[in-house]
C-alpha cells in the first residue's frame, strides 16, 4: 500500500533538526533570538533547522535569566522533550552551577539520545551531563555569539554541526587527539570535586579563557592541574585567552609559558594550542568523540 | 654559682620578639619595610620587637617578589632559623601557591615552633602550615597594611598579638566559636583539594575577601560548599566583603543572602558575620585556638 502522497513526499525530505534553546545563566534579549532564527532560515535553506527558544531565555531575576527552579525547569523540560533534537544553550554569563545538579537529576532518556551544545559558564552543564554518560556533548559557539562582529560565522558553524555534524566545525587537532573535551579555565576550576566534574582520564583537555588577569589565571590552574582526577588526562592544549587586563605590574610570563609551568609541575603534557576561544574562531569540540 | 651580672640583668628583662618577615605572593617597598619598624618601636617601646625583613620582600620578578626559588628559600631560611620567633608576611598579592609546597617539605623543628601571621594570598601558606599540624598559625593584618588610611591601627594589632598574644587582637566571636580558621574565599577554593587545604572538621570558618564581583564569589562559593571536607566544618561566618565592583547588571542577592543560600544548599551552618576583611579593622583569627 503507497503511503499518502504528502507522506511520500516528507520522506524524501530530510525532517528539520528541531533545536531547543535554554538559558542556564543570564539571559538574551528577543531581538536576539529571532536575529539567529532569521539568519539559521537564510543560510540553511531546506537544511534550515527549527529554533525553539523558550521563554525562560527571557526571564530577568538579577544576575539570571530567571531564578533557579525557573532555570532547572526550562532546561528539564526542554531536556525531555521527545520532540526535540538538541539543546543549545544560549549564552554563558554565570549560573549553570546553580541549577545543574537539581536539573540533572530529573532527566530521562529522551534526554539522553540528545545532543547538547554550548562552552562558558554552560560548562559547568557540559561537564554534568558528560560525568552523566551522555554521548552527545559539545562545547562550541552559542546563539549569543551572534553579536560579535562577524558572530554570524561561529553561529553558522555551531549550527552546521548540529544539523548534519559537518567536520569543518570541529577543532582540526581532534583528528589526532583521541577523546577530548574542553572547558573555561574559572569554569573548570569551579567544577573540580563536585558531582558536575567527568572522568576526564585518558582525554586532551582544551581550555580557553576570557577576560581574566594572567594571575588569576595562575591561580586556577594551581588548582586544576593539582588535581588528582586532571592528573589523569592525555594533556592540556591552550585555546585563547583574550581580553587578559593589564595588571599594576606585568605578569612576567605569557599565557603559554604559564600553562608549561604547570603542566611541568603536575606531570602532565603540555599539548600545544588549539583553536577555541570566546571569539568567532571558536571551533566545536565533541566531547569524547575524537578518533585519533 | 651566681651568674654573670651582665646575664642576671638580661634575664629580668623579657628578651626582644625577632619577627622574620618574607614576601611569598608579590614585593613591598624598603620605605614600608622601614616605616613599619619605625612604627614598632614607637607604638611598643620597651616591649618592641625586632623585625627583620628578608632581602626577598624587595625582589622584583614579574608579577612576583622574586622567582619561586627566591621566595621559597627566604621563607624556608627564617622559619627555620631558631633565633627568629615569629613570621609575618609582608603582604598577600599572589604567588603563595607556588612556592608553598616546595617550601613546607624543607621545614625543620624551628620552624614548628614559630608563629606564622598573614591573610589573603598568604592564606594559601597558612592552609599548607595548618595541614601540616603548625600549631602557631593565624589569619591577620600585615605590614602591608600600614599603608591603609589608618592602618597603624590594624599594624599595632598584629605586633600585640605577636608580642604578647593581646587577647583585644583578636575576633571575638573566637570566645565562642571553639576552633576557627579564617580564609579568603578565592584563596580557599584555590586549595580546595590540594596539599594545601587542611581538615577542617569541626572548625569554624570565616571568609572575606575583597574586590571581586559578587558572581564569582558566587561561584567560588558553590566549589566551597561542594567540598566534603568543608562540610565538615561546625559553620561559616562571612566577614566582610569589599570594594566589590558593579556588575552590568545587579546581581540579585547581597552577599549574606548569598552565603546562607550555599550553606543551606550544602547542609552547613550559617553561624553570622565576623569582623575580618581587607581593612584596618581586619582582627587576628589564630587557627584552631578558639576557647568555645
Amino acid at each position: 500500500m503507497k503511503p499518502p502522497i504528502g507522506k511520500e513526499t516528507n520522506a524524501l525530505m530530510a525532517p528539520s533538526l528541531r533545536i531547543g534553546v535554554v538559558a542556564p545563566g543570564t539571559r538574551i534579549d528577543k531581538e536576539l533570538a529571532e536575529r539567529v532564527a532569521r539568519f539559521a532560515a537564510d543560510a540553511f535553506l531546506d537544511r534550515a533547522p527549527e529554533i525553539v527558544f523558550h521563554p525562560q531565555c527571557f526571564l530577568n531575576a538579577g544576575h539570571f535569566a530567571g531564578d533557579d527552579e525557573a532555570r532547572a525547569a526550562a532546561f528539564v523540560e526542554f531536556a525531555n522533550d521527545p520532540a526535540l533534537d538538541a539543546i543549545w544553550f544560549a549564552r554563558g554569563g554565570y549560573g549553570a552551577c546553580r541549577m545543574a545538579e537539581a536539573a540533572l537529576a530529573q532527566l530521562n532518556e529522551h534526554a539522553c539520545a540528545k545532543t547538547y551544545l554550548g562552552y562558558s559558564d554552560a560548562g559547568a552543564l557540559l561537564g554534568g551531563l558528560y560525568a552523566k554518560g551522555f554521548k552527545n556533548v559539545a562545547h562550541g559557539p552559542m546563539p549569543v555569539d551572534m553579536i560579535r562582529p562577524g558572530g554570524e560565522a561561529a553561529v553558522r558553524r555551531a549550527l552546521a554541526w548540529l544539523i548534519e555534524r559537518a567536520p569543518e566545525s570541529v577543532e582540526l587537532g581532534l583528528m589526532f587527539d583521541g577523546r577530548s573535551v574542553a572547558f573555561n579555565i574559572m569554569v573548570l576550576q569551579s567544577i573540580l570535586g563536585t558531582s558536575l566534574m567527568p572522568d576526564l582520564s585518558g582525554h586532551v583537555l582544551l581550555i580557553e579563557d576570557v577576560g581574566e588577569y594572567l594571575y588569576r589565571l595562575d591561580r586556577a590552574l594551581f588548582s586544576i592541574t593539582s588535581s588528582p582526577g586532571i592528573r589523569q588526562v592525555r594533556g592540556i592544549k591552550l585555546g585563547r585567552l583574550s581580553d587578559v587586563p593589564e595588571n599594576d605590574k606585568p605578569f612576567g610570563t605569557n599565557d603559554e609559558e604559564m600553562l608549561k609551568y604547570w603542566c611541568a609541575r603536575a606531570g602532565i603534557a603540555y599539548l600545544g594550542r588549539c583553536d577555541i576561544g570566546h571569539d568567532v574562531e571558536n571551533k566545536v569540540v565533541p566531547f569524547g568523540a575524537g578518533t585519533g
